[in-house]
């Protein structure tokens, strides 16, 4: 990439929305259980025995999910237990989605022993889905073909 | 998500390539340093000073990402000075770019105190760059439009 920001002393990505993102989705064990829950889990046991996290990490990630807004919670109860909570995406959850995405694409391609035994398609058409950089004109972007530009924000004299 | 895996219980996403990603991209500090090196940064002191990583943390995901083949290492010699390393991304390391654009944007939309000073555009059109789902047909595909297939591999059965 390049552009107006060279050179790349002469600023500092502060506030980085990737930085952000990661904050809250801190680990590879999160990214298990939005996976997990992209996939149709709901339930705790589901969500423990599908990632292969352990009971505790499993209840410590859901809870900083839902604490967080990715997930909701929602009560059900089958005949003769207690109530209990399953867990279901939100907006803001699957919003999350075309992360997923091209963290798998990524592994499919440079990670030779893990092609996935999962397609996701286009309902309907069929085709399979794949994250790809497009501007707002719709053109397919590459990634010699990116520039940066400052939206706002200040920028650093000399270092 | 949806489609012929139904029920969740019946199978297990192994050798999934999302988490293969994440066992080569480790950790938020690997994020930082791949976003460094596409905002331009080639050298120790720039990635150690940009990230606002500690330097042993830059210099031990500067080894993990050289040795797994995202960076490539580039000897330079500035006057006077020992030969020095300076880091670049391989096509490998540049193949996870929609990725990053992925989390940025969702940091930028989620996370209200992060929305970035830094835009990315499509150069020569100027239109911002996103992270989109398409199918191979080239539809965009929202998340209520994709369903899972099988591609190959074993199912389980009933738990």
């Amino acid at each position: 990439m390049a552009g107006a920001l060279e050179p790349r002393e002469g600023w500092v990505a502060e506030h980085c929305p990737m930085a952000a993102t990661l904050d809250i989705v801190r680990n590879r064990s999160a990214f298990l259980i939005l996976r997990e829950a992209f996939y149709g889990a709901t339930r705790f046991e589901e969500f423990a025995e599908l990632t292969g996290l352990s009971e505790p990490v499993t209840a410590a990630r859901l809870h900083e999910l839902a604490g967080d807004g990715l997930l909701e919670r929602e009560p059900y109860r089958e005949p003769g237990q207690r109530t209990r909570q399953a867990y279901r995406l939100t907006e803001k959850g699957a919003d999350l989605l075309p992360v997923l995405v091209a963290l798998m694409q990524w592994g499919d391609r440079w990670q030779r022993d893990s092609r996935s035994r999962v397609e996701i398609r286009h309902r309907g058409c069929g085709a399979p889905v794949t994250a790809q950089l497009r501007c707002a004109h719709d053109h397919p972007v590459s990634g010699d073909e990116l520039e940066l530009a400052v939206r706002r924000g200040r920028r650093r004299t000399s270092p």
